[in-house]
């Protein structure tokens, strides 16, 4: 391939959005540093989390005057939360939901800080609710600024768990409720559902039918996909089987295909959350392993989706109760108190890796800048079913195309033994609560092995040959050399040896 | 006075301790930028807040095992908030409570948060808890740490809002059973109670009887102190009456005369909550007026007891509910983001006096530093029934002693219209969540103003005659001069003219 | 007017600009820190100073190799400061001078750092030096960028001082070699001259004829400004005169008259350099009056020139040799250690001003923003002459547009008490190195008052009855009142009594 | 050994002083910058540099008053600079020096920036020079902090270079002068010399009997150590062959052996400069050999001397002229804009060393900690005279005490390729004046590579079997193991496969 051909863009479907512990906790220092880390290092745009209407937001505030029952809605918390994100150079995904206990029809709740999980007793209040709340975000927001953040309503309520029966019925009433109090704002404003779990495209397919019969508006669909099988219970934590990753890849690639021939067709779809396990304790999400195992993913998602959103970026994140431990199995992509995992190395990776895709195959991924520093993202296969450790090595060979007469590499390594803060957590003993000096000594062992070297490039190309430990997923950067040496220098001569 | 005549000291008892909201708020940034800003201004000792042990903290943990029953204690989030804490320069004062609900022997919850107000369903199992937490805390922190934070058994167990039933009998052997965990920790560390509302001191008489009887440790006596009378309910808010601020040093004074010739005689007391109104929704405490009611209490507190804790620094706190407006009458010394009330400067200006007395009066205190600087606090008289608005001008004229020939003079002043954010919202419409603008402009407008000026001194003394505006609070600073203008300037010349 | 007539727009020539101490200080931490604050509370947009090529900066390096005289330009520091000021929001307003020693051909050198003010020994080395610096800028900061920063041909080369013997014939050949060696790397940057200082206007005549005679590039007309009489020397200061302020605006005005008909015609026009006194060491900087002097200037000078440059905005300067007190007469709108002077505030306020120009008058300025808001700036007048010391009180009385039914109102003042640092230091004694605390006091000292109100609106309008003490400048902020006060709220019951 | 057994203790003379460049420089944001990233992670108690007095500080200041010459002494820069190194937790070690040009006696100058290296032309106005210095100093930070700043006279003056002639009467005067000058303003305060460089120890001898004879107070004695040769010069830089490091040790112990029986023995000896080469632009300081050549240095520097202070601490050092590339060879262990060298991580891993000293060889050092943990420093044998490469591997095997029964080990390595930043710059072609991408990549490269693991302990000692690289040097902690594992975890059912 030659500078001057067309070369296809490597989505940023991977970036579009990343899922947070609920909307409240954003009001956390731990949570707002781990955010600015975050986008420091990779940079989503867009970030989504469960919540916003429940009992700690204190958004839906009834009281009695004059002898009658009134609604005060308050944004204290709202504007404190998107001011911090927007301020963190991130936006909003809004999730709406959960039912204010005020306004809720029944009393069942979901987690030890009870999101309630009723339809509302008035569809009228909760019209107004969401109405009031879209008016003041673009109050204060601009127009133009919420017009981009999707609006999605509520949170697979296909699962009993999340909605009150699993009552489909309700769930459409209530979405039809939701878009035109939301479209009453701004025709423009993005709308969309029914971010379902895994398992029920058939929800899809009647939200299509739904969504034509009743006239109703539909911006985006969205779901989530998770590839776990059932917990298998111990004392704070759980132990799942895996199905491969490539099962994801055939999650995300399906509303596309059920769609085609509705009135849903076209629009974005948004996989509003996805990892491999679906529970907040399993330790498979602090391991080198679970790096490995997505890459491929992440290379490959935004061949089928807008968005694939990495639930989720921070431990920070109560579902399972306050974490007792400092790794747990948590979702975040960092521990409290900033520790990285593999996987945010993993995405950190990929904020380096260029807008032009050269190559890409079951272990790699090649990519360009504009600046003509070639980008290479490898990664060591693993074994899902736990039956072999994966491979103790692998090799990569490529050869990439490459401008310059030669390539100074940079070369950065997540590992069993490299970047991996849980695999020196436990040869610390597995500290529940580490001390300063711990903290510090895992934030050490969680950076990347970093080395470096230069190759020669020839006839447009460099030839690499990788050879990757298990479960290691490594950035290689080629950068065209400008060799600014001078003439006179000789390495030969630093003792002060006659040359 | 001459400097060399022996001068009493200035009491600190009102640096000793401040309260905060529930525990698990000091995870917020907004709160621990609150904190920040508090100690760099100002430089409490120490913080005491509810809910150590509340659900949101997580401590309390049961688990099944083996068909048993296990606790494991986590102190993930006690470690993230006494670090910060450390960090920020302020020390714990701890109070033990809530009860955990797994270890509860009844449902009775207090606040939207529910912390449970029953006694332990097992004494051993709170005994454990207790000791634990202390230890866990000792050897994170080291003893020497430690032993310099007040440990507290309960909040108001004379309410029956606080404690089933308000039973004494039961409080008692709450702390008996605490009060030896604590110790079979280490024997110096600080136990005490029994931390009752105003109103009841006869609990004080009988915690001396039953710890001389069941010769039980007391480290120390807490009270709490209130001036207001019952709450006269509107929407989000109250109004009460206050008694006048004397009141509170009433309050102050009767643990020391009551103990007398008790067990607990000569103890340390800790006042470990005071203010105005006991109410979190009472606009009073965001005024001028609450700054010159409370000035003299400031000034005098020190005289009966070891220590008097605000109560509370910030409006991040929630046991009305999460706010719904920027002001809202919240105890905070500070709004949420930041914008400082009257008290605040009140405080500040207290955090600027010397450690020597020279003296006190109805409207003024005055002190020395070691640097020879006199500082001047003068507050104008209030009238707490509210009958009349309180004088327009009020007058305070002092001859101070004071060694240099003369004094830089400056004044810092906080009334009606300096220094009075909540003034300032008014006048633009009491914007419940105003934008980044109108905090911006909030935020000056609660600055004092500040004033300069030289005066000489004569006969070792300087003459001060201030006016004070209604409400005002006043911070008038002399600094010795040394006069460093050369011989050759003339600033008649400033504009060239030939002088 | 209502709000559908065609508002004129308020120009914002007076922030296209600011002057720097000589570049290589911009490497100081008390320099970033002072830019820092201003780029935070005014926001210029570009900044000049002298001395690109002076020895601290070690830009042009010749060296021996091979028996060979060679050079090597380094940029070490430059891209240190370009980095750092764009970092700041602040672009370079480029002044290329003065001659790197190894380049010159004369021994004259200017301040105590040496500034070498002669023409260059090879004109062509020189041409290499501009081309090869220009060259690494465009690469290192891309050309949309580096395109917008206007490049000026040396300083005030009609001084002795600043340039051998005035040789304008040697400016013009210096100018032209410059400009094709800057039109060579792209022929869009902007090259400018002759940056001259107060009364050479001829030059300009022979500049434009030059220009058209030899056909060398001009992009913009750049001269200095300044209305001081001849320095009255005392001991690290000076007395001087000054020409009433609107003496800035005539010199500002002529270029655009003389260049009509030539060559140079239409072209912006830049004043590189102004302020009142061009002395570094004239205390006039440093007061109230200087603001109040400088304001109709500010108001008024967009309507003559492309930007006006106020020189400089910080102490941090060295043209006087190493300033020995914080005071010091300095041209800064900051001194050392980020006190503010007067003057800062007038351009502080002047940022708060809206894009569309309302009213303009002898003592105020009236602007609106697109959001209603309407802000008024008004002045007292000054007398320059010193023979009086300016009117005690000054009335301004405005009717001015106003949309809502009320504003809310800030007014933030500087006069000989409020905001006025300079007068509480000589209060102090004029400490030459004034302690940390002193500094503080300062800090707070140099504070504007601020003031808030709310005045009722009526036909559209707001009466405004402003009165000014001696040199107020004060900013008169009207934002539109949306009352969110609820209806039942009664302020009189504050303290608890029945409405 | 036994836990009980008395240890001896590990002294910390590596860290009482460290080297900065001219006095001056220290007002730079880089430089302020750097300071605080070692503070950070080393922990220096002093720092010395050259240049107190010269030019740039603007402290001794001349003027005419009245016909009459007359001093002022100004400490604007001297303020901000001591200001700035205590907020940064480090101390001043004074060198008064160089000469006031108005003061000098001649025009011998020393580096571009022309610090004068002539006697005083008055001695009194020298003396009340420093007394004035001293004086201020005291009066700012109080006489108890100053008593801890080691002052000392002058430098090297034995080199013509930096003292006219090397003109020993001349020096013993200037001593005298300013010895008196200093214990005029308190007896306790501590001043010494003679600051000579290399080679010159006969002129501690002639200071030990000047001081006698003329009864002159010293209380300390102070040189110079370099083992470099001769600079063979090429273009902004030199080749010098260095001695073996233990010559380093050498020159550190004459002090002590000359002095016995002298008015001078047994007085604290500074070593207030050192390092390899004495150039500045000598690559060597940028290399991975640097810091294993200085290991054994650091390791056992501390018997013969109080202290041995790195020359310097940052690149931002100007005495070769500014530098023209980022790596050439500067002092720094930090380069510009903080990029750490291979000599950085060996001061960093010293830091992290224990108190107590366990053991001491020729390639290794071992030290505990109260908390029991135990750190190893070990480092590869270099070849100074540049014959060899150093052997690619070595191997140091080790039995250290350890009270646990398993140890954590963090290893955290700098050699050849890891935490080499100057290799991965020329690998990328050694650009002068790096981009920000480009320094980004160069500070990850610099950074150690860290690995983990655990070893078991048994009869109170832990086994090391450690492999070094070429020119490696690695930090080994040690620590003991407290395992929190739960009973019930089993890591081979992580992928859900059942036990």
């Amino acid at each position: 391939m030659t500078p001057d051909e067309p070369v296809p863009a490597f989505s940023d479907a991977w970036r579009y959005c990343v899922g947070t512990g609920r909307t409240e906790l954003a009001l956390r220092r731990d949570y707002q540093d781990s955010l600015a880390l975050l986008q420091r290092d990779i940079g989503f745009r867009h970030i989504r989390g469960h919540g916003l209407f429940s009992d700690g937001m204190g958004v839906h505030r009834s009281y009695t005057w004059q002898g009658e029952r009134r609604v005060r809605h308050a944004f204290t918390y709202v504007d404190q939360i998107v001011d911090a994100y927007l301020g963190l150079g991130i936006r909003p995904f809004l999730e709406l939901g959960f039912m204010p206990p005020e306004l809720a029809s029944g009393s069942q709740t979901v987690f030890w800080w009870r999101g309630n999980v009723t339809p509302p007793a008035s569809h009228q209040e909760w019209a107004a609710l969401v109405g009031d709340t879209v008016s003041h975000l673009v109050d204060r927001y601009g127009l133009d600024e919420v017009r981009t953040w999707p609006i999605e309503v509520w949170n697979e309520p296909n699962l009993t768990f999340f909605w009150q029966d699993a009552d489909e019925a309700a769930y459409h009433r209530l979405y039809e409720v939701t878009a035109h109090a939301v479209k009453d704002v701004d025709a423009h404003l993005q709308v969309g559902g029914p971010a379902v779990s895994p398992g029920a495209d058939d929800w899809l397919d009647r939200f299509a039918e739904f969504a034509e019969r009743r006239d109703v508006p539909v911006d985006f669909v969205s779901k989530h996909a998770y590839t776990s099988g059932p917990a298998q219970h111990v004392p704070f934590g759980v132990h799942q089987t895996l199905a491969p990753a490539t099962d994801l890849l055939t999650q995300f690639a399906t509303p596309r295909e059920r769609l085609t021939g509705t009135r849903l067709a076209g629009l974005p779809v948004h996989i509003t959350e996805f990892n491999s396990s679906y529970r907040p304790d399993n330790p498979i999400h602090d391991t080198a392993f679970h790096a490995a195992y997505l890459a491929p993913v992440l290379a490959a998602g935004g061949d089928h989706v807008d968005s694939f959103s990495y639930w989720t970026f921070s431990d920070v994140f109560e579902e399972a109760g306050v974490p007792t431990s400092l790794f747990h199995g948590g979702f975040g992509l960092l521990t409290h108190r900033q520790v990285k995992k593999p996987t945010y190395h993993l995405y950190a990776f990929l904020a380096r890796m260029g807008r032009h895709l050269l190559a890409r195959g079951d272990d790699h991924l090649v990519t360009r800048h504009p600046d003509g520093r070639v980008t290479v993202l490898a990664w060591a296969p693993v074994d899902a079913t736990g039956a072999t450790p994966g491979p103790e090595r692998h090799r990569v060979r490529l050869s990439v195309p490459f401008a310059a007469a030669a390539a100074a590499v940079h070369r950065s390594t997540v590992d069993e033994e490299y970047g991996n803060a849980r695999a020196a957590w436990q040869h610390m003993g597995g500290p529940h609560s580490p001390r300063p000096r711990a903290l510090d000594l895992l934030r050490e062992a969680a950076e990347p092995a970093r080395r470096h070297g230069r190759l020669p490039a020839g006839n447009g190309r460099v030839d690499l040959d990788l050879t990757l430990t298990r479960h290691e997923v490594t950035l290689v950067e080629l950068d065209p050399v400008r060799d600014e040496t001078p003439q006179w220098w000789d390495e030969g001569r630093l003792l002060g040896r006659e040359g």
